[in-house]
């Protein structure tokens, strides 16, 4: 089975060198404005690019758990797209918000546009799962069925 | 293999729902008493919002961890209720800690009465599959026999 | 299917144990040094083993990803070793950390090693799982042969 999820375990690990690599920049930004272990506050470049990081790792479990639900009770393909999408929003998000707070949004934005969409997707496999184990009958298979 | 799980998925889509309410409350709550971003101290009602959602998202991915394997490896049904008492817990929790520190107690202690209940099911499922592999010897099937 | 996967299982149950005993021992920092909720700072002490906590949760999400595809995707008992490994490294770095700042960094670079090797167990099973897809070419199949 693990064959049948591999795009999804893929983007899942890039997602994770994502993760690491907004660590690391942290643990740069930390040396450059000398703001030492344990202190969270300082330059304001580093306040931002922190939060930057926090939040994006408050989000990391919520977004792989959409992820995963999405491919595998729905569309593995379209999961592991929307997945690719939101690490883009996660990369703007990060990166613009390091400039200045204003430059989050957009990212942050679309970031919860493809979450949306990832909880849609996974919300339709599920209830399609259900309603094929308790009435027979699977919307998925008549829709591939169709195409 | 998926339908299966589907009432694990369902529990676990529904607490990402939580847990992206919490995150927007805490926007709410910038906005209101004007602390704006990176910035994550100012008002105390404001710094008890955000410890509490702090808190939930902590302890979000170790919920899900022992959720999951609660649920696959002994009882999903079982594991799915405990999941969504879990919610109601931290529910409890992020808005009684959001009104005083003192209120966070009882969601806080139901929650981690939860988390020990869905850690013992999965421990108790783990071991049934290396008694079943190593020694064949089944408990859930038997059990499962008597009623 | 449950079945082959219990020792990951168990490893990351034990990883869940390890999390809340973190989580419980900021909290008996809190009561030894007053640090009132919602305050995160106070004595040096408890911002340490405040940060210590914070860390290994913002990575704790990553740590069950790359465990899990490693173990998934690869092998089920060199992934399991290695989670065990990089619970040690957390013991060290969180202990350590708690004591003065220098301390925390045998154990966190420790657990950087651990997380690398995990990753790249995770991408050699995905490369694979795709080769046998699309070219029909298993190494891991041939590795087994072999030895």
């Amino acid at each position: 089975m693990a064959g049948d999820l591999a795009l999804l375990a893929a983007v899942s690990l890039l997602s994770v060198l994502q993760q690491s690599r907004f660590a690391q920049l942290v643990g740069k930004s930390r040396m450059k404005h000398k703001v030492m272990p344990p202190a969270v506050t300082g330059a304001p470049e580093f306040e931002r690019t922190f939060r930057a990081q926090q939040n994006c790792a408050e989000f990391y479990p919520m977004f792989q758990t959409v992820l995963w639900i999405a491919g595998w009770f729905c569309n593995q393909e379209l999961a592991a797209l929307l997945g690719l999408l939101y690490m883009f929003a996660r990369h703007k998000y990060f990166h613009g918000y390091a400039q200045a707070a204003s430059e989050r949004l957009t990212g942050f934005y679309l970031s919860l546009v493809v979450l949306a969409c990832l909880t849609i997707l996974g919300a339709a496999g599920i209830v399609n799962s259900f309603m094929d184990e308790y009435l027979g009958f699977n919307v998925g298979k008549k829709l591939h069925k169709l195409f």
